[in-house]
């Protein structure tokens, strides 16, 4: 292949420019974009592929739709036959928060960082190919800096270019302490590519200070720039701000299949098409149909939800899945097994509460031990299933509807 | 001395009240100057000296009566038994600037930093006792620190706090850029009061930010605080500007006797109590006459001058060198051996220039071969002092007085 001739030439560009369409279609940002086109030629002409980065965040292994979005953009690339870099940036987590400010910032023991790192792998499996995906630690290649090299890499970049980064921006200018070594996060996420001779780095348009440095870095250690790419953030089910497990507006995609189906009926019409767009593997051709079923009235929105429903379920569960939790949903939502006004109850206390309390909270019983022996006569259901143990401790979930008897329903609304 | 009465007590206090009059005497800033009272009775009580911290730039060892001046303080520490710390900072110059954009931090290898060491200890020898001085490389214990022991580091302090040290401030508010790394440089110098538990830091009061950066470190790694002495800068030659070797205003401890005798001699008048006061080891009680006499005209200021002569020359080099520098210096300055007038020249071009080359350009000679003859014929002289090889580089030096034959002289004056 090294020697190309203008057949082969011709074809490659040929080829590369679909990878490019592909590639391209639904992200925010590719910067530079010729730079991509570059090297999917360069791929291409010598049968080598590219490597495709992200960074995984060790302390929140909880995966939702929202992150699925650069799953997909990451299959895609696998698809077209090139490799994805997981990055675990355990480093940072073994770390933890040295000023012990930052909760969320807690310092990880390797057992954590490891199990974390299995759920990951279990979760991303649903979207992209595990077998082929090659899973890194970033302490592998930092936790061997010393002061020297980290000077070096200090070296590489000004006070004035970190204090660009919006955050870090509003609060020095709001006189917010910025401690020095959160200045290193970027260095650190960027020093991964220069590590891993990244090609290309994925993340969301909130990540893209964090991506550039990596091009930064890898310049500055003389290497070949990475092509920046970012994905739009996906508003969670709220239709307003970004899906977050901290705002409860998000698909979990370990929920079971029959929430996953109820809250993807629940996304508002007019977010469905970026829904179907940036977290399904449907083709460019699919969307084009649904988008003009729509259009003109050919294809329900009920109907169109219904497809996103079950391509979730699919790809998180199973096809099967997917069929059990449309008949579910269909027999207790749309055929009337449950009335179509349900009171509803503000839920502002703990998550995690025992099913008795609960009952009680919401004022189906005076008693506990009324509402366990209920319990006990099989009276209770949580979602359509029966309560088997008054003993039980539930996690409140949105919507989530209890039914006592054949008559009493209270559907919980958690803000 | 565990179980101390009040008859030791009240001898501990008078002890270190005394101490404390000495020690403040000429300093700018003692921070906080309680701190200083109390470690001194702490150190008195328990027979432990004070930690005296002074940290040195390796890359330039050319020390001139500028820097005497802690120099001096310092030996006021020792003489009261408490123990001088010097750190020479290798490991910043072993670093050197990873930017490439400073000459002055240019990497030193290791045979350069230990050859500037011992030149240190050479020169400070004359004024503190360097076999009670512990010496030591900051890259002993910098150089173990970690990616993470960095971060820890790094976390101690706030970028805010960084930008206010002012250089740094003025260059972020004027858009010049400051490379991350930069940052270090006070953090080493805080981290090496960690590392030797220091007691008291000195340095110039330029040296203020780095210095109460120990005290903020040490303070965060569960330490006792540092207490920061300040120093005046002392103004050189010129009367105006900070004494430094680049400025040309200053007085080389390993310059020549009559050198030094001569510079001295050319301080304005103005200034003189001041290089007495901050740069000899005259008691209060000497300086006090001194000053005295000044003020009611017994003593001539010239006398004085030549007195802080001898002073200087004696500490330098010998007391025996300094009567024979003033003998030298009565002679040719002030017995009228050179003419009251001479003509002056003024150097523009390199300080080091050969001595055929300085004959030509000052018009003494038309042609560098006349020159060389009169040299051979031992007709030349500089400073009193006969050329003996036309071969000669010399280097300019403020006032240099360049004689051939009995008449032709030309004072050499630098900018």
């Amino acid at each position: 292949m090294e020697k190309l001739n203008h057949h082969v030439n011709a074809a490659v560009e040929k080829e590369a420019e679909r990878q490019l369409a592909i590639l391209t279609r639904g992200s925010a940002e590719v910067i530079p974009e010729g730079d991509l086109k570059t090297k999917l030629i360069h791929s291409l002409s010598m049968e080598k592929p590219l490597n495709i980065k992200l960074g995984l965040d060790p302390s929140a292994p909880d995966v939702h739709v929202g992150h699925t979005v650069v799953l997909q953009k990451l299959r895609q690339f696998q698809d077209l036959g090139h490799t994805v870099q997981l990055v675990i940036g355990d480093f940072t987590g073994k770390i933890g928060d040295p000023t012990g400010k930052s909760e969320t910032r807690k310092q990880l023991s390797d057992e954590k960082v490891k199990a974390n790192a299995k759920t990951y792998v279990e979760q991303f499996g649903k979207i992209i190919d595990m077998e082929k995906a090659i899973v890194t630690f970033n302490s592998t290649w930092l936790s061997t800096l010393n002061f020297t090299d980290v000077i070096n890499l200090a070296a590489k970049t000004t006070v004035a270019r970190m204090l660009e980064r919006d955050d870090f921006e509003k609060r020095y200018q709001s006189g917010q302490a910025i401690s020095l070594h959160e200045f290193f996060y970027p260095l650190m996420q960027g020093y991964d590519s220069v590590a891993l001779k990244t090609d290309i780095e994925l993340g969301g348009t909130d990540q893209k200070f964090n991506l550039l440095m990596g091009r930064q870095l890898q310049e500055a250690y003389g290497l070949e720039k990475q092509v920046v790419m970012t994905m739009p953030l996906l508003e969670g089910l709220d239709g307003q701000k970004k899906m977050s497990k901290s705002l409860g507006n998000y698909i979990g995609i370990r929920e079971t299949p029959n929430t996953i189906f109820g809250k993807c009926m629940s996304i508002p019409d007019e977010l469905m098409m970026k829904y179907f767009q940036l977290a399904t593997p449907l083709s460019h051709e699919e969307l084009a149909d649904l988008e003009r079923g729509l259009m003109n009235g050919s294809l329900h929105p009920r109907d169109a939800k219904v497809r996103l429903a079950k391509t979730f379920v699919t790809l998180f569960h199973s096809a099967q899945a997917a069929e059990e939790a449309e008949t579910y949903f269909q027999n207790v939502f749309q055929k009337g097994q449950l009335p179509s006004e349900i009171p509803e109850f503000q839920w502002e206390n703990d998550r995690e509460v025992a099913i008795v309390d609960l009952l009680v909270t919401i004022g189906f019983f005076t008693s506990k031990s009324e509402a366990r022996r209920m319990i006990q006569n099989g009276g209770v259901r949580i979602n359509e299933v029966k309560v088997q143990d008054p003993k039980d401790d539930i996690v409140i979930e949105r919507d989530m509807i209890i039914q006592v008897g054949k008559r009493k329903f209270m559907r919980i609304v958690v803000k």
